[in-house]
């Protein structure tokens, strides 16, 4: 029961993968039986003895979990190799977030019991993540008025946008600059959030807007919440509270929080305001995390405690 | 007729005061008579000659135009002060903006005749600045339904908060985070925009919700406008190209801008996204601007020209 | 023997203290019971029960070890009544690092012995430990020409200059910019660095030249070593690899180490480069280390760790 | 004689050609007749009617001034062809900058009647610029000691190394990080330092180690000089002073400059500090710069000045 487990890591050296590494390392549970990387095959992981290898060199059948952090499109098919082998796979790119995929979504706050008895979860999108788990409770309760739409500003430092030596993503391009991409509900994750939503409370409708930031690390959420006439900041906080009493990994603050407050953890701040001087009711709710922890790695890391059969909070910054 | 004017700048060492100086140094009509600090009164202003005094000593009477860039507070009572004493006044605070001051809201683009007959200016507020550019032709044209708010989510680089020892703007504290403040209607810039936009067409339900970026320079603000139905971002983008063809320091982008966009110039840059899958029509405008230019210090300038006969565009970055 | 140990720290809203809390709070032996702020007094410590309370009030008397992360003229007197009260006391500043001040001088890898002996430590400063360590090994070994001046040119975060309301420590004024300061042998750890060295081989010359970066933590010291003809950078290397065989905390790279291969780990990150075309020997070294950690509270906790009979690698990030 | 000329930019999109645009644009002798950019032949140039061409279609015998911004390795032939063509040339790469090449070297408060009569100009090399004019006046006047190495370290913004996308120069690499690179005077850069301080002065040793700084642009250089015995940084900076009188782009600061001092600004900054405590004399020398301008744009739009005849000040912010 208490015997150390095998963990694989697939894609090793993009940010998430990156994580994944730094989590399983630190893992009181889990020993790194393989990293892979086509690129660094060969070379030596910093300071343990372990060298990449190529992902065709790895040993999936003799590892406990597999955690896919390969490209999207690549990802997916590694994941779903790795769980034929018989180890517990989570896949962090977008290949099987859709239903029909055969994967779990591997939201724990909400589909829990999913996840204890899944072999193989698809880690969900960052920024869904941070709407998913604030949304959650308020549609739940009734707080949150259909017939008007949710406006979702988010913004994300550039780790969420991968490794890439991409021209726009250089240092000299991004600091000192801030701007809008993906708008008009056109970005990836649109579908993704949609599916959540629906899953929860039937269809509902929002408008998404990433923006990216010149930061490392962070996703900060800020939700535009159509309710009934009536409702205000503090009971959304209070149904937050209520769901997410024993949880340890959502944090519900009494004003809003910034990305300083969860940098290097692997929790969802929520913070709610009332707004003033509006003839129909709205309110504001700031959802910050850290895109590679509760947006990537830690997520898939609590995922993969509980897929398990592991104590969920092993290993994971709080 | 080609004299250089003189020019003084009450509170020269914050941000705006700072960037004043930079811009009348580069004015080929004005000359810098005299730049005003209490804590470095009797100092050099680097390599000119030119030494700072205490406000109280500025001959204010000797000048053909004063920029004040003192604290709200204390501002606007020294912009009238040097009304009264003959020169043309540019008060940047936030003391003069609310009508009933008896200073002109000096945003050329929306009021220029006014400001060209006015012996004492209200600079506007950053914020407010890009709202209204962006928003004025829309109303204008009709192409705003509202019976519904129009969503402002905004960012902007610290320079935009001064240059006060405040923990809270410490770098340690401001880089690798990001935050909203003053949300729910309250931040001070809300009265402001209010009015501009009731004096435009009326009153118009906004909310409103800035968050500070860790860039010294910039703000962009996007913005949620509820439409009739029917109503294309591409002719919001094309009631804008008419509403400002001739006008030097707005721009309405084929894309969104970024804050890259507009550094170091005195412009609004402007575009404009449809938003799919939502029933009721909405429309995505992005408007991006330099904070200390046409934020503020180019702000100035611009209402300084038009005050004092100057072609409108001498001594501002494009 | 496994009993939890009891900690307090005074002194815990600057970032040394901030970062003491944290590593306080994941040791598996550690348990925090009092953290001090006179300006937070009262106030809850972020999600686990404990509240501020004002120095004077803190029960040192029933604490196992004092963390003591006060401002430099106030430190070293709070440690010295803890250690009269009983409890094991680390001292963060710089009160108490000369010797004759009663405490010992708390640099494990060099002095591991009268640390473990030790009631009362006085924590290195940031920049000495990397330089200490850089060069005690290539002291003993002869390396050193010691007719000529070792130049240490060393860079460092804003967090090691505290978290103060200074207005040079503005982000609008920090960002974008790089400035030496404390020049010519002037700054405070000048007579630290000295003695150390000293202590080490005798009198050795230097000159020190710190400058702040624009990065939060991390501290990289560029260090010119004169050395006597034929001695090669890849003797250096052997020779330190030698003398910290075993040794947890300090790692000797095959190149550069650069900030990034030290961010959020207790370790100092050496390494060593020949330099062509000069006909006097000189070999480089670059030691890099999160000020925060190797350079504070993490040597902290290892002091205590080692004070306390633990494990001396007990709650340390590798 | 007041004619605007014609001026036209091979490689337009890189840092260096964009800035040469920006000059370019707001310089009042100058217009922009063409730019050139093979991955953007074709788009508009922001704003201004011209279109970027193949730098195979650039009509370079149609011009009075070639600026080549292409990649080393390439952007010297095309200079050559330039100045052939019956245009001025100043090539911005390091192609031209030996001796030999049919270039002269475009430093111009070193060398200006070679420039003034020049055809085609090597422009310096950002590094060597701010190494080269501060010690030109220190090795005349023999306040060096020349019998040891002069220690240059640099620190750049990212700017200077192109805009090229390499996963090394991305956001999530460079922020938060600093490091060394081209170390033990194998930059690419010492060849050239070496041969300027040659002809100013006989071969004089030195060490140069660059590093790259989470920064857009900006260089600094700490140069720790060895003097003669009685020499002191105030005389140093006096001989400074009285070499750069009547120079517009050079200032001797009185304390030690930083880039927060030159940003924007076509000047080499310098300041002097004594260091106390070391047996050998030795001075600290600090010059700072903004390598897009006095590093390279700034300096070559000074040298077409030059070369054209017109006012060396023209279109260059101080």
């Amino acid at each position: 029961m208490n015997r150390t487990l095998r963990a694989g890591i697939l894609g090793a050296t993009g940010y998430t993968g990156q994580e994944t590494v730094r989590l399983v390392r630190g893992h009181p549970r889990l020993e790194l039986a393989f990293v892979t990387s086509e690129a660094e095959a060969g070379r030596p992981v910093g300071g343990n003895g372990l060298r990449y290898v190529r992902a065709a060199d790895a040993p999936l059948a003799e590892v406990d979990v597999v955690f896919s952090c390969l490209p999207t499109g690549e990802s997916g098919t590694w994941a779903v190799r790795a769980a034929a082998a018989g180890a517990v796979a989570i896949d962090l790119s977008a290949d099987l977030r859709e239903s029909g995929s055969g994967a779990v979504y591997g939201l724990p706050e909400l589909w829990r019991e999913e996840v204890r008895g899944a072999r193989l979860v698809a880690n969900p999108g960052c920024y869904p993540t941070g709407v998913l788990l604030g949304l959650a409770p308020l549609l739940s309760a009734g707080l949150v008025d259909r017939s008007r739409s949710v406006i979702v500003n988010a913004a994300s430092g550039v780790t969420g946008a991968g490794r890439n030596a991409r021209r726009d993503l250089l240092f000299g391009e991004v600091a000192e600059d801030y701007r809008a991409y993906g708008v008009g509900n056109r970005h990836r994750h649109v579908p993704e959030i949609a599916a959540g939503l629906a899953r929860l409370a039937g269809p509902t409708e929002f408008v998404f807007t990433p923006h990216l930031l010149p930061i490392r690390r962070g996703i900060l959420e800020t939700i535009y919440i159509p309710a009934p006439s009536g409702v205000t900041a503090g009971m959304m906080a209070e149904a937050c509270r209520s769901s997410y009493a024993g949880e340890a990994f959502v944090e519900v603050h009494d004003g809003l929080p910034s990305l300083k407050d969860v940098r290097g953890r692997n929790v969802v701040a929520l913070g709610f305001a009332d707004v003033e001087q509006v003839s129909q009711t709205l309110v504001l709710l700031v959802s910050a995390f850290d895109n590679l922890l509760k947006g990537a790695a830690g997520q898939a890391v609590q995922n993969a405690n509980l897929m398990l059969g592991l104590n969920e909070q092993e290993g994971l910054p709080l």
